[in-house]
């Protein structure tokens, strides 16, 4: 990272965390240059990108100063009440008949569970690609099936060390992406019937995967910033046979909430005590927008119970279909359970990405992903803030590229993604993110494809259809 | 294929069907280029190359002769009584533990399930992917999910016509390798307990996925020439509430079986009868060695209720991991299933696939594969023939790359694969191919890694210790 991009993460945690607040000036250029011992220019720098992100603003013949909130942004969510019921899940068909239309590339797409392909250095992975493949010995189309190439996993092994987690690459298995790899974790955690712990709202593709399981899901509270709940948590285990949980800790599907490191810490604890496995989905864990790394619940498992799962889907390498599992004490039942599923993962993804994570710049393009990500956010939280109907509540994650926006109580999200479509545009309504089709007043909205007018004027039209709606509601 | 292939392809069916006997001298090469219209050096290569199989020998002064089976082969195995419970599958633990061992580089691998990677053109894949990757446009990482490429599942259509089959590019699902098809498919079809016929012996593949699925197996009786038993399938069918059948109509794996075509035809029509559903796994319907593809189930199929599943990983792409359905009325349903199981399958490889389809001399490749094979299978025969103890029958499939050996009754094959493998040697011991580990004195033996010593005298070897364990018995 570069000294004036420092010096910005610095003070946008400061703003962040509160230590700045709206409306207080910034330093001078020259004072905070001498105070921080870098040069004018670098201050400079730095102030520009805080503002192109929106968290400062510069007042003619004054200076810089935070930009105030109520401008920029709405207020938080509150906790979201989770259904005390133990559910069965059926949700499948609602979910496709709704993303059905996200991957039709003529529809702006807001609903859409992935950030643009555009964002991701594809050329750069093709070169890495054909050098891997022009030196591959042929056996290695045999010796790279489940658990996967040991040259890949043993720089998934490095990744790990650098965020405080020791995952020996013997734990680790090569996976058809993420959702392969939650998949199987479930399978080899749970039998037809039994009880998982997910967030409320969680990920659809959970509701899926339980669906597809037989499995019944129990919800526990969690908040729009700081994620699972550990009292809430608690009281789940206490009343219900939990048979694991399937929790995201960092930046979570739809909420972008992170859980700060002690609760991720209290809740390993809690698990492990109860003897209750945790398959950890970590997909957007290196898509935050502040100084340090979040570290993922794995870094603080001692028994082998965290079972990480993760990609490179959302982050480098989108349609490699590379994923994998950190399964600690379940690594062999899990490495067997991919080799009876589909063998193993493809090779050609497997030897290309491990090239580009030796030579191909994998830092620092994350550390572009990251800035361009940040921006997009900024701005639309602008947009939102000024096009959705007052009373609209959203998030403001700490990474990742979705909104998770609750609209006044009366206004149906499934309505709104019916009328946005007519639009060309897709929503996610909040429908999707429970069994029993709660937050219907809410959609997780997607900033993840920056560039162009067509974001800015989908966000803004969809603000303007939920005006309307609201306005039909009360006439 | 040249004409002196051809040539020589006609000969060898005609010796297969019985018109051409053991001892019968062929016709003078000036006589046979007469009457088939072509140079003698044609009949010449064409001799050549069937004595180089084992079809022919060359007597001096006298000609060539068809070879007596006698010293080239062993007798077939009888058609095996299947058992006649309905049998809980818990095979798992066996198979893992044998087959750890053959994916050790330094063991003569005749108990793989691959054939050499060696035998495939893996450097013109990679040009080929390399060449997709550089034009890809990056949308395709999202348009490539499921269902899949749509190139690609042109060029599959294509194919499928090109044996009977009409198999629109809408009803082909692209999954990563035949295992996932094969597995979709079932879990699509069926719910835990549910019965499922199999052959007997059958591919410890599907009873894993059976395993997996909390499955139940009933066994249909399987000629090792011929395959599923009509009557056989037809009494099980009377007395069992089958819910699917999962066959592989071409060079079965273990047996090498292939159905005769009008065979084929009638199971497809009992089984829509009945209404009960095929999955039909056709991963070595390329590897044959007559003159002529035989048809898949599929081609047979007006109910849509076949389905179709195959993969490029054992006749051209191993390790790419593309394989797919053609799933008939269930495309819909398969296609949700691999989007909640594993979202889609690996771009790169589907992309390269799709260009060595159209650029890269697909057929050509295979032609020598073929080749490759038929070759390695008559040397395999010869060995067998020669160590083996007296009263062994084998099979001789007509494609693929598996005997199947039936030793005398006494002898244990996992006493045997044990033995085997302190010689560095693998083996797959029957007892793999049943839910209940019948089979104990056969074993299968891959003969698809030629060139060298290696493999010759691993089968030897395997022979002299099979004659060591009888006469341990004996005496």
């Amino acid at each position: 990272m570069k000294r004036y991009e420092q010096l910005a993460e610095e003070i946008s945690t400061q703003i962040r965390q509160g230590i700045l607040r709206q409306g207080d000036q910034l330093p001078s250029v020259r004072r905070a240059s001498g105070s921080h011992g870098v040069s004018p220019s670098t201050v400079f720098s730095a102030y520009y990108l805080l503002e192109s992100q929106g968290h400062i603003e510069a007042r003619p013949r004054s200076g810089y100063y935070v930009a105030p909130n109520k401008k920029e942004r709405r207020a938080e969510p509150p906790l979201p009440r989770p259904s005390s019921d133990l559910l069965e899940v059926d949700v499948s068909k609602l979910i496709f008949e709704v993303l059905g239309h996200v991957r039709q590339r003529e529809t702006a797409p807001l609903g859409s569970a992935f950030p643009s392909p555009d964002l991701f250095p594809l050329e750069r992975l093709s070169r890495s690609m054909g050098r891997a493949m022009r030196r591959l010995d042929p056996w290695q189309t045999v010796e790279d099936l489940a658990p996967g190439s040991e040259g890949l996993r043993r720089q998934l092994s490095l990744r790990y060390l650098a965020v405080g987690a020791g995952v020996d690459a013997g734990e680790i298995i090569v996976t058809n992406g993420a959702m392969e790899a939650l998949n199987l974790a479930l399978e080899v955690l749970t039998k037809p019937g039994d009880l998982i712990a997910v967030e409320s709202p969680t990920f659809y593709g959970a509701l899926q995967a339980l669906e597809r399981l037989g499995l019944r899901a129990v919800e526990v509270a969690t908040h729009p910033r700081t994620g699972v709940d550990i009292a809430s948590l608690q009281e789940v285990l206490d009343k219900h046979p939990v048979k694991a949980c399937w929790f995201m800790t960092n930046f979570q599907n739809p909420l972008g909430c992170l859980m700060p490191e002690a609760r991720k810490q209290d809740m390993v604890k809690l698990l492990a005590e109860r003897g209750i496995p945790l398959i950890e989905d970590g997909v957007y864990d290196e898509l935050y927008f502040g100084v340090r790394k979040p570290w993922p619940a794995k870094a603080y498992d001692k028994e082998g119970m965290v079972l990480h799962c993760s990609s490179f889907s959302k982050c480098l390498a989108p349609g490699y279909r590379i994923g994998w599992v950190a399964a600690g004490r379940y690594a062999s039942d899990l490495s067997r359970r991919k080799l009876m599923t589909s063998l193993g993962a493809p090779v050609p993804s497997q030897e290309g990405l491990l090239d580009f994570l030796q030579h191909g710049g994998y830092d620092l393009h994350l550390r572009r992903l990251r800035d361009t990500l940040a921006q997009a956010q900024a701005r639309a939280l602008r947009l939102v803030a000024k096009h959705f109907p007052s009373g609209t509540k959203v998030t403001k994650p700490e990474g990742g590229y979705f909104l998770w926006l609750e609209m006044p109580g009366a206004l149906d999200a499934l309505a709104l993604h019916r009328l946005a479509l007519s639009h060309n545009i897709s929503l996610a309504p909040g429908h999707l993110f429970s069994a029993d089709h709660r937050h219907a007043n809410c959609i997780r909205l997607n900033y993840g494809h920056p560039g162009g007018r067509t974001l800015d004027d989908a966000i803004k039209t969809v603000g303007q259809l939920a005006c309307l709606l609201i306005t039909d509601l009360v006439t």
